[in-house]
């Protein structure tokens, strides 16, 4: 694990750049740090001044007889490298360098953003930043940020990439009751990244929720596996900016932000397991509900009951519309409820319970409903209308016993606020909008259900020796056709038959093996648009052989020529493999044909992948219902499909040197068959 | 125009069912009647009683001397037709009735409410409801409903399809600081619908802004037509329930509601030019920024003005998603900027003017790129930081002079709380999301530019005289091949060479003419699924044609057969049109082959429809990039497929009779060809 203990809980902080001018973030910081109510030991560290706020200033840290726990440095940029290098010498092995004019200004600063590394290095020191607004600690008052205010104590440890960002998300968690186990500003990542916070985040106690602001992806695979871990008993909100290639060109500017496109993102949270959020509105709507739940399980299965039939209507098109269903309720609970219930009330879900319904009704169709095995989370719902005594109905959900989730939506402004008061001391959590309800339940379901789902392990053989023996003959970037289709063999992946031939001769006796239709190709890895140079040509008869093999041979003399058999299938789809600066090696597969780029019918994963990665993808295709076969159409043979993904992933991992790789087509019916591929290696 | 002033503006009013009984809805609605401060004459009719809240009762409104302009009916389902019958023969014209048990219920209830109708259209007489919750209209202190709160004066009117989802609404929009012109509670539209307000609302002058609630449409080819006169001036914001099958079975027992698809909606809102949204909140944003934007006209480019980085690249991020650009500053501009900025500002758009930016970096920044004519909207992003004064920023932002409309978003909780309130005394409206802004923004854009544009009329000739011939001769309910062919040639719609023969000899012959590959078909308009019948084959050779001939005739030994030639193109598409119980002639362009199903890529018009709206049916389909000609590949003829659109949406105008058609495939590469066409009509 790696240690970041001495950034949360130091006992001694050196503030280099501690300035007397109030106007000054040195000032600031030291001013937070003295404020804040922190316990150890706090040196300003100022050549210029003898005291800044009452305390003695040294002129650097190398005066300290001990090495500080955690030095935060706020000169200028071009000071940076040299005061860093005393922090080194001193001994103390943490730093956050709040100081901007590095990577985020361009070339210039990404050099110098380099020297801090190089010296970060030599000293074994850990940098947060830079360009970064700080660290927070609540628990133990400590304020090493210059933000303005002191988040209040909780759960909730939120790494951010910007700083500015944070500072609503803090307000608006704070104004909701809960509070912070830490806050980190991430700035420009040099060298610690939101996987090392995640990591610390992941194993401490006082933290129940991971919170993220990123703008980029630095160590993607690291963060996966992680995140995977800590998925399984915390849940992980990220809001990822920069989705859009505007986006992406604008965090550039703010960070120097590598662009992740946001297919990849999204393949990358559902393989992590954390919680993708677009908005500053819904990771507050999350992190309530995510309180409010705390370890009850919640269900796709959601009932509703409401006294409007309106929002009624409104919460069924959103619970459908984010992959949830509505509960249908058994005939020995409609009965119980025709008790209950006036004879014009609504006893099918949703329960429409009427407009005049009090608290005896609210509970009493509650609790009702909620025995019902068919319901796993409820939904209840209020406008104010005549007679509606919000407050005593927002009491009395309060008395409900049950273990599954109870989620108000208390529609309204002025007239239910007292309601929502009474919600946050009872521990239930209301929303405003069905919508916004539905949406942070949908999400927070799905990570619980992948959170208890065991993943499968890619347990595919491939034949190691084989692999081996054709990478090692391999000279050159890129493999030829039989290069590939071998190599595709020796992973158990289906290609056409095929044979390579020199002369026309040759070539007859080939074709009479193979049988018509057969593709006639040159056998070459360095032509890439062979369709366009006429070297692949439809073969459907001998006279056609002749034909085209004479016009290929005067063309391409030198080279040998392949023929391979015409497969037969119900669907085109490709797979791919390239490698990403972030991630490594990332694995596609998407609908071949014209629809692959207008469309953008594709799915990712980083590698390795597990069994169920391989099924999701899949399944997350949009042609996946015409694979599973719709409308009385055969299902195509997805374990297959499957198996292909599964072997190409071990194919990576066995020849990590490979740079990109693509299959396409890959034709699938009853078979997946790897009908052309390329394969370029990185050497060297 | 429909006169629906007696149901805003009467002189008179008699509620019938008045009681004393607090409890009772009768009571509710007659005491606020009193208590609004409506000065028209009122009357409680209760035969059991002998005053009710201090005014003497009647037994029936026939004890009347002159009638009542608005009779409001309060009273158990059952004894509605009676009184009814009396409020028609007292001569009033108009009632509200307020009771339930109508068609909501089901089929008793449907057949009560046809009682209802016919006493309508004996007497004249219009009628709102029944099962709502009656009218309002502020501005005259009449709350002729049993809502709790009186609604603030303004310029929104609201028709409503749920009485309880108005509550929150209207709370909600007071709450900002804005008001009613008038409320209507559509309940089950027996007489009074959606339309019949729009047209009022349209036509108002203390109206700015509509607004509606649906669960259904009641007459959909009205709503489109008027929607389309009334968007050119003022906007309409429409919210429908029932989008999803589960919702649209909610909103039947709700409402007693015929589902639309969403599909159909989506197509509808867009040919109307209404602005569609699917939350209470999504509402609010809408009816703030319209009225803060007034007649201020937005536009596509958008530039940001940010105190934090982080929220610029999410504001970004929200603009390219919601199909607007991001303003490409000019160099004028960035050099005007680098003098008003500090080095390490960001001066192209997101312009991140920094954390310690001041009123006075605001107000010169924004008035700076709101000269810049690539600047069509600026958003003003903050973000509280040291020493960030939110008050004076907001205040100076209000004196920026500027046609273009300027959006703040000032993002957090309390720490803005007092900006905001300056927002709303200066006529800017903020929003505490980008994601909310933008999404808003968007629409109102969307709006704006529709209501600019011209529509062009569907000039499209067709041979009315032999569609006539054709129609005329038709004696059952569907059109065999040829008649359908000559139906679209008619209509210069491209059909496949084709010929009708009866034996094997002729066959050979027109085989001939028609060359190869051809199709061979049994004629029939009876046969549905030909191609599992055998009764559709590929002809490649005279071989081919003598065996499978040989086959159809001994299967179909008294039918005629068709040849056709196979038609070459790119892409296959389908056109449809169907009826629709609210929308009449629904027209659907579709992309055709596995896709159409599972990829639901199709468009809806309801017709008639403009060139317009057909180049804008074809430009919603996925596959348009496809169409147009992506990757250097070369786009169709756009033309053929909106000519034959057009052409097919006046066959329908000259033949209203025709039920169902369908076009498929539409074969589409240079030419748009109909290869294959059913048609059936409605007969008797």
């Amino acid at each position: 694990m790696v240690n970041l203990k001495s950034l949360f809980y130091p006992k001694s902080v050196a503030v280099i750049g501690a300035s007397r001018d109030n106007r000054k973030i040195g000032h600031l910081i030291f001013k937070n740090l003295i404020e804040s109510g922190f316990a150890g030991l706090l040196y300003p560290v100022n050549p210029k001044a003898q005291k800044v706020l009452g305390r003695p200033a040294l002129a650097s840290v190398l005066e300290l007889s001990e090495p500080v726990d955690l030095a935060i440095v706020v000169i200028p940029a071009e000071t940076v490298p040299k005061v860093l290098e005393e922090v080194g010498r001193s001994g103390t092995k943490m730093a956050i360098i709040i100081s901007a004019g590095f990577a985020e200004i361009g070339l210039a600063g990404q050099e110098k953003q380099e020297q801090l590394l190089k010296i970060a290095q030599k000293y074994h020191l850990r940098i947060l930043g830079p360009n970064c607004l700080g660290v927070i600690n609540p628990k133990i008052g400590l304020n090493a940020s210059w933000g303005e205010t002191m988040p209040k104590p909780g759960k909730i440890a939120f790494a951010s990439q910007s700083g500015a960002l944070a500072a609503p998300v803090i307000e608006l968690i704070n104004e909701s009751g809960l509070g912070f186990s830490y806050f980190a500003s991430l700035g420009n990542k040099a060298n610690i990244d939101e996987t090392d916070l995640l990591e610390f985040f992941g194993q401490d106690k006082n933290t129940d929720i991971i919170l993220a602001y990123l703008e980029s992806f630095k160590n993607g695979s690291k963060l996966v596996r992680l995140a995977q871990k800590i998925a399984t008993k915390k849940p992980m909100i990220v809001l990822k900016a920069g989705q859009t290639d505007q986006g992406a060109k604008s965090a550039q500017s703010h960070t120097a932000s590598l662009a992740t496109p946001e297919k990849v993102s999204r393949g990358i949270f559902t393989q992590a397991n954390i919680i993708s959020t677009s908005s500053v509105g819904e990771i507050i709507s999350l992190v309530r509900l995510l309180t409010a739940l705390g370890k009850k399980q919640a269900g796709l299965k959601t009932a509703i009951v409401t006294n409007a039939g309106g929002p009624g209507v409104l919460t069924t098109d959103a619970i459908i519309k984010n992959g949830l269903s509505l509960s249908c309720l058994s005939q020995k609970t409609i009965k119980k409820l025709s008790r209950i219930l006036p004879p014009s009330a609504s006893l099918n879900n949703p329960v429409d319970i009427l407009g005049d319904a009090n608290e005896k009704t609210y509970f009493e169709t509650s609790r009702t409903v909620l025995t019902d095995p068919e319901v796993d989370n409820l939904i209840v719902i209020l406008t104010k209308q005549r007679g509606t005594n919000a407050q005593a109905i927002a009491n009395i959900l309060g008395k409900l016993k049950t273990n599954k989730p109870i989620i108000p939506v208390f529609m309204g402004g002025r007239s239910v606020l007292a309601a929502k008061e009474i919600f946050q001391k009872i521990t239930l959590v209301n929303f405003g909008h069905p919508q916004e309800a539905i949406a942070a339940l949908a999400k927070i379901i799905f990570w619980q259900e992948r959170a208890k789902k065991k993943a499968v392990i890619n347990q595919t053989r491939i034949n190691g020796g084989q692999i081996n023996k054709i990478i090692t003959k391999i000279n050159q970037p890129r493999l030829n056709e039989t290069e590939g289709f071998q190599l595709l063999s020796a992973c158990q992946i289906d290609t056409p038959q095929f044979e390579v031939f020199n002369n026309q001769e040759e070539g007859v006796r080939v074709l009479k093996k193979i049988g018509y239709p057969a593709f006639l190709k040159v056998l070459s890895a360095d032509l890439i648009h062979k369709t366009e140079l006429g070297a692949v040509q439809k073969i459907n008869s001998q006279e056609d052989f002749l034909e085209h093999f004479n016009i290929m041979k005067k063309g391409f003399p030198s080279l040998k020529f392949i023929l391979s058999e015409a497969v037969e299938g119900t669907i085109e789809l490709i797979v791919g493999v390239k490698k990403d600066q972030a991630f490594g090696h990332l694995l596609m597969i998407g609908a071949g044909g014209i629809y692959t780029e207008i469309l953008k019918d594709n799915s990712f994963r980083a590698l390795p992948i597990s069994k169920n990665d391989a099924q999701e993808m899949i399944s997350e295709l949009k042609i996946y219902p015409i694979l599973k076969g719709a409308r009385g159409k055969r299902s195509v043979n997805l374990g297959a499909i499957e198996k292909t993904l599964l072997a190409i992933a071990k194919l990576v991992e066995a020849v990590p040197e490979i740079d990109q790789l693509d299959i396409n087509p890959l034709i699938v019916g009853s078979q997946s068959v790897a009908v052309d591929v390329k394969i370029s290696l990185l050497r060297g």
